[in-house]
């Protein structure tokens, strides 16, 4: 039986648990090979079983595959493709994970030829913990994993067909957007929101005399919304340069909305910061709500 | 056998949840009334064992009582005690869990006789949720219960001792500050932190073309940035308008942290931004670590 042949660019925590979720799945009609930055890495990712056999260079990985998996910050994407491009057999399937996606694609639009295909995609899924220790094969399990469709970049249906099978065996929730929809919304809801608990945790840095109380009072309010700022600087950084208009567009919005609060609050106008507080209450309600409907919340 | 007399006046939350912890551990050696804005919250708090006697008006709620407790949204606190002032005997002890204290130390300092006491007080302890029926004796339990301590306004030692007892049972860990300090670290731990939260939602309001389809890709990361936008206006409002200085003062500076994040992403300067987010990243992780050497996280 001819296995399919499945190479993860990248076995951090979101590779390592795509790897993960697809052996918990398919099990040895798989075979999966990676490749990591460090030999140590690589260990890991195969005592975890997240792959068959790792690499610390992706030439190797790539060997025979039918599938690419490009779990690495999104910077270092396009340059891995071009090194491997001459590798691969024609009729291979590259799809990705990156946050930020008109980037990728456009810059792969342009070097791939007609035989190999790109199927743009990006789970909403992770954890401020990351390496492929901390991959689980429930990463994806009720999240939304996102799939790409746009008119200016079509892809055979076929092909489209075998990538969402692949990406459904995680239990994700799959949803399709276009290329400008996705990194606008993720801006929105994961992008800025990234920046700004940094931002916040800064503003302690900023403080830096009443770090210590600050530290003892800081309660489940500022661990909650600053939680996120544990996460991958490397990641971050090439989020921020790959959706650079998007995300300094709604980071002014914010400036704006944090600006019209500031004159609220001098002005001392308590009408307007209780709809402020309300109207965010009831959104943020609402969202969880049709969350709840959508996905199974843990 | 004399009972204490403890009344809370405002049984939302917190007031039921100091409630609920004092009869937890003193059972029938305390006698707790209560007032509420409606009759149905006094029956809930009646029937939930958070109070003994639960009333819709204050007067009648601190007869005869020797410690009260405000639990109120901080601007009603000081009409509250301009309207028990005359009921209350010799020797009372007035205590709060206002989220802002200068504000109300300012106030009371100025109105109270030298016979009744005033212990400000904030117990870093919250759920998104609010009203009786949230209440729980745990809420407390192994969070930062701030007494203050302040030179200007000092309390004779055994009635902070009363009260230290008192708040100890509820297994909060005690920290003392002085008034200014407080308000400054709650403004960069908790006030700033509530607003951004609000904002990021308010983002998403802004951008209301792309809510559904924001809602179908908001994971974990939005979830948790926004959690605390889901708590109460009204508390929320009081917060702003009775701690305006150090609030605007670190919104002002956290727009100034946002401006340079801005410059970096728009100067595709990748050093900048990765110092960015790996000093947030070190410094939350020795929060969380620091914490946990403090108090048992969950």
């Amino acid at each position: 039986m001819i296995k399919l042949k499945l190479a993860i660019l990248g076995v951090g925590l979101i590779g390592g648990s795509f790897g993960l979720a697809m052996k918990a799945k398919l099990g040895s009609e798989i075979y999966i090979t990676g490749s990591t930055r460090t030999k140590e890495s690589s260990e890991c990712a195969e005592k975890m079983g997240a792959v068959d056999k790792s690499y610390t260079d992706n030439i190797s990985a790539v060997k025979d595959a039918d599938i690419i998996y490009l779990s690495t910050p999104v910077l270092q994407m396009v340059p891995i493709v071009r090194q491997i491009l001459p590798h691969l057999k024609k009729g291979t399937i590259i799809t990705d994970a990156g946050s930020t996606k008109q980037y990728i694609a456009n810059k792969l639009h342009a070097i791939l030829p007609q035989d190999i295909y790109y199927v743009s995609a990006h789970p909403m899924a992770g954890r401020e913990k990351s390496g492929v220790s901390a991959a689980t094969k429930e990463l994806f399990k009720n999240r939304c994993y996102v799939i790409i469709k746009d008119r200016e970049m079509p892809v055979p249906e076929k092909v489209m067909e075998k990538v969402r099978t692949l990406i459904a065996l995680t239990e994700a929730n799959i949803t399709e957007l276009d290329l400008v929809q996705h990194d606008r919304c993720a801006s929105i809801i994961s992008h800025v929101p990234h920046i700004t608990a940094s931002a916040l945790v800064w503003l302690l840095n900023r403080n830096y005399e009443d770090i210590e109380a600050c530290i003892k009072l800081a309660g489940g309010g500022f661990k909650d919304t600053t939680r996120v700022a544990s996460s991958n600087a490397d990641m971050w950084s090439d989020i921020c340069l790959s959706n650079s208009v998007e995300i300094i567009n709604n980071l002014q919005t914010l400036q704006d909305i944090i600006n019209d609060v500031i004159t609220a609050i001098d002005s001392k106008d308590r009408e307007k910061l209780y709809d402020y507080f309300s109207l965010a209450k009831k959104t943020r309600d609402r969202i969880i709500k049709e969350s709840k409907n959508i996905y199974e919340i843990e």
